[in-house]
């Protein structure tokens, strides 16, 4: 696919991805995808990665339901990250919340500035 | 600093940094800080990264006058991605766009989206 000849894999053979929810423009997560799971994202609309921690495929939501429907791809200048617009199902946190980035600097220590989608 | 004990940087001693504009929510890059890098982006209050190409700090605007300075920082649920929401001074981007991703999927190509910055 003429898409993925212009992405820079990393020596691992990696590139990263980053979640954004479509309507409100919130970064729900970052994390990777292969060759093979970019491919079946752009393929099928549904975000796949790749788990480094567990060298492993990894279809969001597969298990929990929370999946991410692709609505826009973009890349960006050096072609080694990739902007995905997406509908989030739920959450996109396996804590429940739904951005992973949940917890904000507020005066020097980590605090949690969300609430669990229950 | 307390709040770096919570970064899990990986086996470079790298953490992910995500800017996003923070009037409009926009992503604007992806890119790297190491322990001394983050530091001086916690301290200083602009964003200082780490160049994986040159093997460098990399002050964003150094040479450029494009700073970006730190709104807002958040860190996701593993410890291994932050996420700042900076006021961008002109462009993000080497090539002149306000974001680095100015190139979207359409139809299966990757088209510029965006209008460079005079």
């Amino acid at each position: 696919m003429d898409l993925i000849d212009a992405v820079k894999f990393d020596g691992g053979g990696l590139v990263t991805a980053i979640a954004q929810n479509y309507a409100t423009d919130q970064v729900l997560m970052v994390a990777y995808m292969n060759r093979e799971t970019l491919t079946e994202t752009l393929e099928s609309g549904d975000m796949v990665y790749w788990s480094r921690s567990r060298q492993t495929r990894w279809k969001k939501g597969e298990t929990s339901g929370h999946v991410q429907k692709v609505r826009e791809v973009y890349i960006d200048c050096d072609g080694d990250a990739l902007l995905f617009k997406v509908d989030q199902t739920s959450a996109a946190c396996h804590e429940n919340y739904f951005s992973c980035f949940f917890k904000q600097n507020v005066g020097g220590e980590w605090k949690i500035v969300a609430e669990k989608i229950e």
